[in-house]
């Protein structure tokens, strides 16, 4: 309890990787790039998850699973594809392991593939692969698919959740008879993640699209999130891919519309991954630990007797047991710790460690005086409440410290959005103060590349909702259409 | 609806595979040895893992996720595992693509692991790699884990969800520091398996021990839940194992016990896989087509309505709406299908063929007289059923027709359970009747690997619950202790 940790102001990065570790969520693997999630990370991983799948089956969408394994020729299929996924991945050449003379394990020189195999990085190439087999007429359509699967790209730089070789994911694959549709069901994805990032994570979210240069490597339209993090920081949260008529061609996927003619396929693509749990850990936590909303606390509510010997114990715990019974008929998921290896201090620091959003600390004198002491995580507020009517209180609070959470958040990156009409002023902020800034583009590559160089900024997006306002390019003094978000990233 | 399927009787692997096929649950992909698992498919298959989930989580463990890879080296590390796997699985040796002087998509020959990687077979020593680093006392155990995530084993020979590359399961691995405790696990997942099967596949198992020659490699006790299919073949539908201190030995995993001395721990691991698909498959379906029981339907009740024109249409969907929301507030899934482009005719026998429990088809003359024409798919039975009183008529027939499954299987294999005295009977019995043979075994893997040798036929376990007779061995005349089952299996 005592141990001093990184604070964010010291080290951001140090204090992130600490945190992974001080609440048991991650681990590095010793098989370079792969993590281990541990059971508290993913119970949270697990969450988003439940949450996510029914949200895809409200609108339609159905689950499946595709094979781990690419032949090497389908990544060349599509020409942009190829270029995005085939550089970094792990290919598998060999089918056997055998002993060598000296009883070694080794490969099997003579098991070895006609084809390599490519771990999928993503898999609209084996997806598409199928779909030409199942696609024949306009009544074929719309196919409307989610996967939840590991998907594998060779990092070199790998951070827990943020970037590691393997990471978990879903991966939506839908398949449509006309443009507009295919176009309505990014969008309307978009909209899914958005508003699950706000709604649950709490995380205010940016809606946009990429500029050409950052788009998915086969897309015509690349939708995404950008979330802010407590480092000034842009982090993409999510992203939806309107890919036209190119996988379709790619893979010679055509039906037969009404009238009887062949016509492409249209397409989309859309996913979120692990990657989530870095952006909801950087959103919300502090120097004392994770911090997190309600809606996604595998124990939204720890209580902590605290007694001297087994009498005292005894009176409490009966106390207690009409309280997690009353908060369970709610909904509300509780932990009541009488563990008595382990002193009430210690579990108080763990659960603050953990992010547990409340902890309820109750003694004698608590059951003597009809109270007990609640303390919220988000703003470590303690108070004495009366028993009576408690459970009530509790799920009140847990409403409050969401929207405290996301309002919070909203607020910091209100403050971080700012709109500048000159390079120096853009340098000036973003090593300044960080955070989104909102500047006019010629909309070039050139010019995106040149920033990108100098800066290390990127074009997070252009925002869904962004004024159509005329300006001149901060850098060119070309006209520009309207503002576009820059940052540096994750 | 007019085409000849292959009947069970005629070739029973055919007619399987046709039917995989005929319902939608699963194809071949280009991928050798790699499925897809469709929609509807993996629909059933998400209700067998929420209920497995759910009775995991219930006995107290968590799930978390380990790498897909595994160091060549780790597979060495347990004597008797690398023999069991080492052998036929997928080995990664590159992690980079690059053009060739052509444009072609090549190996980077450059980009070689300097340690292969084997895409995980089954995980127990990428887990025991980490938990040697989470265990040091016996404050630290039991840890209690369960993953779910898919394995490769290379197969030459496939057949869809019974033997595939890739497959989905779950794994669980538990430490702990006695011995007695690990016994215990292992015992408890048994019935956790044998339970999930009887009550909600409605699929009768024999719970039993392996014998030694078909242990898990790297067990020192392999507990069994074994079905009896339609064809007289013995289906392993799900395994336990102790593992005795084996993996604490490799990976060198102590811990301190109370009095402070160190000790290895004792560990288990236990499975089930998208295997369980084709025993349900298996078990209950018909040359119709599959057969589902009701708890593991993703549809449970079929609606459609036989109208001429709108007005019909109308006045029966109206009807209609009522019946569906009581059924659904009773939890049970229901589908109204009025897609104006498809023959009432097609549909049923789509439903039909989907293994839907109950159809319910209702016309004009049935809003007249207050009716409704139900069919149970279990018996082909069609019943014309007072509109007064549907739903509750409806809730109780998916119970009944849940138990007749089970019944109709149970008593199937009561049937098949055939007590042999010598190695003649024994060979008759499994040449004409086939199923369950229980016979007096000496013990030793010789006679085991001769009957195998000679009839194909393997113990399939050794049950928990036989009677301790003596008797003679029925190929060596040796005494034996009591009698096992042999069976020719998938």
């Amino acid at each position: 309890m005592s141990q001093k940790y990184t604070t964010r102001a010291e080290d951001y990065s140090k204090w992130y990787n600490e945190l992974v570790n001080r609440a048991d969520l991650a681990e590095h693997s010793d098989v370079r790039g792969c993590m281990v999630i541990k059971p508290y990370g993913y119970a949270i991983w697990e969450k988003m998850k439940d949450i996510l799948d029914k949200k895809f089956k409200e609108t339609g969408h159905s689950n499946a699973y595709f094979p781990l394994f690419i032949p090497k020729s389908y990544l060349s299929k599509e020409a942009k594809h190829v270029e995005g996924f085939a550089k970094e991945c792990a290919v598998v050449t060999h089918y056997r392991l055998m002993n060598d003379e000296d009883g070694n394990v080794v490969v099997d020189p003579s098991a070895k593939l006609e084809e390599e195999l490519i771990v999928r990085p993503t898999s609209e190439t084996i997806i598409w692969n199928s779909y030409k087999n199942w696609i024949h007429s306009y009544r074929d359509l719309p196919i409307l698919i989610n996967q939840w699967a590991n998907v594998v790209r060779w990092e070199m730089r790998t951070r827990l959740f943020l970037r590691t070789a393997e990471f978990l994911w879903q991966e939506g694959h839908t398949a449509h008879a006309t443009k507009q549709e295919a176009v309505e069901e990014a969008e309307q994805m978009l909209h899914v993640y958005a508003d699950f990032a706000e709604q649950y994570m709490a995380m205010p979210v940016v809606k946009g699209v990429k500029s050409p240069s950052e788009r998915f490597a086969g897309a015509e339209e690349t939708y995404c999130i950008e979330a802010l993090m407590q480092d000034g920081k842009a982090l993409q949260a999510g992203t939806s891919h309107f890919l036209g008529q190119n996988f379709a061609k790619a893979f010679d996927v055509k039906f037969a519309d009404k009238e009887g003619s062949l016509e492409y396929v249209w397409a989309t693509s859309w996913g979120v991954s692990t990657r989530l749990m870095g952006a909801l850990i950087m959103t919300h936590s502090d120097d004392e630990g994770l911090v997190l909303p309600p809606t996604l606390a595998p124990i939204q509510v720890a209580i902590v007797p605290i007694y001297k010997g087994e009498e005292q114990l005894n009176a409490i715990s009966d106390r207690v047991a009409t309280l997690t019974s009353e908060l369970r008929s709610k909904g509300i998921s509780v932990k009541y710790d009488d563990d008595d290896n382990r002193r009430p201090g210690w579990k108080f620091a763990e659960y603050e460690t953990k992010g547990v959003p409340i902890r309820v600390a109750i003694g004698q004198r608590d059951l003597d005086n009809n109270k007990a002491e609640v303390t919220r995580r988000d703003k470590k507020e303690k108070k004495s409440v009366d028993w009576e009517g408690i459970a009530d209180y509790i799920e009140q609070l847990l409403e409050d410290i969401q929207s405290n959470l996301y309002n919070k958040a909203l607020a910091y990156r209100s403050e971080h959005i700012t709109e500048v009409n000159s390079y120096e002023e853009f340098k000036d902020v973003l090593s300044t103060k960080g955070g989104f800034i909102s500047a006019h583009w010629d909309g070039t590559e050139e010019t995106e590349d040149k920033i990108k160089e100098e800066t290390k900024a990127t074009i997070r997006c252009i925002p869904l909702d962004r004024t159509e306002e005329t300006g001149e390019c901060i850098i060119t003094g070309k006209p520009s259409k309207g503002r576009v978000l820059f940052a540096k990233a994750y």
